[in-house]
């Protein structure tokens, strides 16, 4: 019954580029026995990682040629311009086509998202995508988006970021009307700045089953399915949460270093604080998605290991076989989302895309 | 030389009222031989807490009757309108009579800022007064603000933000010129939305010490001394860190109950784990600064303990002794920001007052 899902990887993207992604395909591949894998970039550097890790291409297996990548540090505009034949692009190029049913890249966000944006288009009634991902919360996980893209949102952009929300996490963990919650600065609904407050009327008015305000430590406590914000905060609180955690473990690090005796409690004490660790580990968490695109396209963290890299590849997998782009772009009829903005966002998408600059490599 | 600072107490605030502001009170005045503390409330309540703690009127404690109090759940309009004789209000009064040099509550937020608003005004050239408070960083702290006094600023009020910030570090950490940081979602200057983006302009061209652009993950990092934000994005990260401390300490604790080995590498552990607790723990942190008022204002956390209430006072007693006030309004003078815009504010103030129902108790 299963049907066969190929991915394309972006092989050249992140900071290790095929030493991380090839050894993580391979392992994506022998995890899920139902997908394929197109790896996407230069041919030769590809063939030598293969062989350095005893593989070969197969029926389940190959390379797409590409030659050209996109700098970490490039801009937006710079990828979309002069980088065409980029590994980045041909992937999206790849799911564009059809040739492939998701993409992953470790690539720079900004670049990713312009690129993405500009091959495959947004769905009908999105006018902007978002990029949401998982974060661990005391009863569970929380998806939160937009965690960068758009730093500037309307009332009518966090509807459609909620909508999407709901679908991804009703798709991905089977949760029939996951609950929203709209990130705020108190429960009621006369809180927060002019947008938000907006936001507030249209979720409530809305089919999803739409919780109320949430506030900053709600993201941690679990008290909804999903957290909708406008990209500046969702960032700044992503980000923040990546600070406090490492201060924390540096705390804890520099008192059980304090002296010889500190030493031996650590020593005592290193089975529960490497539990500890597990259960904060962020790769467990890595691969974004960017929602809202006709087309399934993960992000992975630039820095990732083989680790955390398939555990992005295991994203794309599980948003392909769970149908989300088709029942995203139910729901939006549902909700009654016109197009039409989309028709004109795509007229200016080229312009839109400069914007994207201010995109920022969520983690 | 030292001159003697009053601070005015509201005593019904808080959640416990006199039974931690008054013992709060006594332990502040044997820790600063220069202060003389009026306490504000309910006259035989007080009374009681006072013989309660072997303690009795002196040349330095005096209380001053309030009949009504400001209840935790209370609306800013109805604080405002109803309760004229509150030891909220009446001690706010007693700083803009002079009869003290500060103030320091435990009420709830958004009542204490309309009140405190509408009986000091804001100072010349500042629009909106924030909430500013420290935060541990890995190297020191970190000052940010505003916390939640204002959803929607303008680049003018974040501007305003940080010269009151940069002022207030350089009077109560002695640093002659702090560096600033604005709160964005990438470090070059074409990120963020568009009130951050004309921010960074006005604050490139003040006097200030200003750093750049910095993310979430600089407030614990420590990378300025001044973090300054819209108290949207503002109480967002404050209740997102507090959401990640709480979940981190739960699993910690999770991990180390799971079975009886991991409970006695607990009890091995203990010291270090009590010397980590310590460090982070929130109650040294206590006192929240309203800025921009014509008067110094200091906000306890509603559930603060007789340690962490006196720490409030001590805030309120710093911020007296080195001048806070003069030097903010210098400051401002030199960036020439025009008191016009406050003079229209303060007409309108009654109205303001009300969209301070916005403000949340900042923790």
């Amino acid at each position: 019954m299963t049907q066969a899902i190929t991915v394309a990887i972006d092989a050249m993207g992140g900071d290790h580029g095929p030493h991380v992604t090839v050894p993580a395909a391979l392992s994506a591949l022998k995890q899920h026995s139902e997908i394929h894998i197109i790896l996407v970039g230069l041919k030769e550097a590809i063939e030598a990682e293969l062989s350095a890790n005893h593989a070969e291409i197969s029926s389940r297996l190959r390379i797409h040629h590409a030659s050209q990548q996109v700098a970490m540090d490039e801009s937006p505009q710079s990828a979309l311009k002069n980088k065409k034949d980029s590994s980045m692009r041909v992937a999206i190029n790849l799911v564009k086509t059809g040739e492939a049913n998701a993409c992953v890249s470790a690539g720079n966000t900004g670049a990713l998202m312009a690129t993405a944006r500009f091959v495959l288009k947004t769905l009908p009634g999105i006018d902007r995508p978002a990029i949401a991902a998982v974060l661990p919360n005391k009863k569970g996980m929380t998806y939160m988006l937009d965690l960068g893209a758009n730093a500037d949102c309307t009332a009518e952009h966090l509807l459609q970021f909620a909508i999407m929300g709901s679908t991804l996490v009703s798709c991905v963990e089977n949760k029939p009307r996951p609950t929203i919650g709209l990130l705020n600065i108190g429960s009621e609904d006369i809180k927060g700045n002019e947008v938000v407050k907006q936001a507030g009327e249209l979720l409530r008015a809305s089919h999803l089953n739409f919780y109320g305000n949430v506030e900053g430590d709600d993201i941690f406590k679990g008290t909804t399915d999903v957290v909708v914000c406008d990209g500046f905060v969702g960032n700044v609180a992503l980000k923040t949460s990546e600070g406090l955690a490492s201060m924390m473990a540096m705390f804890l690090t520099q008192e059980f270093k304090r002296n010889v005796f500190t030493k031996l409690m650590a020593l005592a004490a290193m089975p529960v604080l490497k539990a500890f660790k597990k259960r904060l580990d962020p790769r467990r968490y890595n691969g974004a998605s960017f929602l809202g695109l006709r087309g399934i396209v993960v992000k992975s963290h630039g820095g990732a290991d083989i680790f955390s890299f398939s555990h992005a590849i295991n994203t794309a997998v599980e948003e392909s076989s769970s149908g989300v782009l088709q029942k995203i772009t139910e729901q939006l009829e549902i909700e009654h989302l016109k197009p039409s903005t989309n028709k004109l966002e795509e007229s200016t998408l080229e312009l839109s895309a400069a914007n994207t600059t201010e995109l920022k490599a969520i983690a």
